[in-house]
């Protein structure tokens, strides 16, 4: 155990909750599936080195509410993911995943493109079925198929498009939660913004 | 406003509520959209005059936890679904959602069987494009669906195969609550106590 | 255990809960050891027989929030204090502490005398020792106190004033906690509102 | 704001958190008025600049439960009192209240003997009637009494005797709220663990 990492861990991710639940847009934001936020450790291996937020961030009262706390382990699907982007660039130790639709994809892309932003969009109709059925196995695929979708770079946004039985996201990665949910929560501002103008 | 109806509304879903968060079981039958729990008021015509939990019941600590508290308006697909239902029986105000998998159908199947209740499938993949892009058109399609697959009769339990994007359900009703939520977590201990035997 | 008891009781609890929530002037009248509302079943022998809320109702970003959910057996002081009182009159199951100051004991004395409500004090400086120490003794006597000091009614509210290490606090009385928890936050309001005023 | 400051101080208290629901002993050491755990900015001025937790920590289901989030002015005695005790020792940052009474007092004062810590008793029933009535005047008394009484020194741990209408509590006191709470909590476990021995 790092003393020094952990405090930060816990205190970057309680700060970043603060900014997810300040911010109502993102309630419109939030997927069927939940969102979940991850940090990594630096020498992350596994899920149990990787703090996820416990049951999720749901709307309650219409606004984004996170279910438990802050955890270690708590997160599978994100905290796999997270771990396998960092084989290609280490420093990012942070994602969050977010809705996923046509309008939004478009939207995205622009946005990107005005920051100068990596953005790239996998076809999960592509996935091997070898891949999907094995527990497991779709996280690799994903971060795979989202940096060669990028020409080698690893993405700041990717979108993914469903496939059967799977419910599409978004997903924005970033070096640690705080900085993350307040670039998720800039996007929910400026696109709802700009849908209701 | 009907004073006894809301009494008695809030207290079976409060005891519904402490059924599910004791079934620990029921942690593993919760889909990645979450559970929820509606309940009709017996004239009850929009989502308003359905109680839903706010928030969905998600995993905290390894336990299933509702987010939020009862609320009317809280549900909107479980709400519209038990809306339609109630068009072919109106005796049926309550219904929750839980997992689906060919495993857990095949012997949710045996289960009706042995209990003499209806079991109907129901393919998504059929419902036609015209419906699944229209907000809110889907659950008529699948509550009929789900009664033409089982004859002409409302199913107890019905199952769905999934379509691209939208992650498949196991659905199950009844008149009120509590007793729905006895049901489902009976079914949880029953189908994880054989698993593991 | 009586199901239709139960739904009543858990049903008429979470109603007042969410009256209480809502009464943002409440939250200037919760004592420092924090308010309980309880409702005891029609044959209340102990403690377990009365519910109360899990964890009292404390101050969450500045409104009332109730700490846990209603449940038999989660109150101790409040449970015992209802007990008592429902050797002098049976119907009355439910009660509510709250704040208490001289400013407010005399605008509850108005208050009570314009509803035509029984109101009475009691001195706890005059509990005798052997009662204060004797664990569970001290809701006996102030029942008996309040009673005797309204003329031998049961008064709707009652106010004590403090004794070393105590904490004194003001209790209203009914017969069910929705309307309690009414009664108390309609108090909240018009006090606070005259206080602006 | 200074950033590095924060992430410090939302880690701790969320990890302290963690240790004080983890400890179950420490149900039975909270006091009628509830627990409350602060942590000053190291140049705090206001009640502002302290962190404590909203609703304070109370029990839920046996166990301490915080009952809202670690907040920049959550806290306002404990807050106030940690400003006072800051004057004579800065280095001193947090502090956590909790239960008092005459058994645990004596307890309390061997143990610190035994760990070298300082301790000392304060009488609040020599506070001067003016500053009981002034709004925020008891907490500097308060602090300047437990020094007073430890012969000029910042006592560790200090015990307080309850006025008319005060709960006493017990205060320990240190440089951050994590090893705060893991003093407080062993002396949980040791307190009760000799109790049932």
């Amino acid at each position: 155990m790092n003393l020094e990492e952990e405090i930060d861990m816990y205190g970057r991710m309680a700060m970043a909750i603060d900014v997810i639940e300040g911010c109502q847009e993102f309630a419109y934001l939030i997927p069927e599936v939940r969102t979940n936020l991850v940090y990594a450790r630096t020498d992350a291996k596994t899920k149990e080195d990787v703090m996820g937020i416990d049951g999720r961030i749901t709307v309650v009262s219409g606004r984004p509410h996170a279910a438990g706390k802050p955890k270690f382990g708590a997160s599978s699907h994100m905290a796999r993911l997270i771990i396998e982007i960092r084989k290609a660039d280490p420093s990012l130790r942070s994602g969050m995943d977010f809705a996923n639709n046509p309008h939004l994809a478009k939207w995205l892309e622009h946005y990107c493109q005005a920051n100068g932003w990596v953005f790239s969009v996998i076809d999960r109709r592509l996935e091997p079925e070898e891949i999907k059925d094995a527990e497991g196995a779709s996280m690799p695929w994903k971060a795979k198929a989202a940096i060669e979708a990028a020409g080698g770079k690893v993405p700041k946004i990717f979108y993914e498009t469903g496939a059967v039985g799977k419910e599409p996201v978004s997903v924005l990665v970033g070096r640690e939660p705080l900085v993350v949910a307040q670039q998720v929560c800039e996007i929910a501002r400026l696109y709802y913004g700009e849908r209701q103008a």
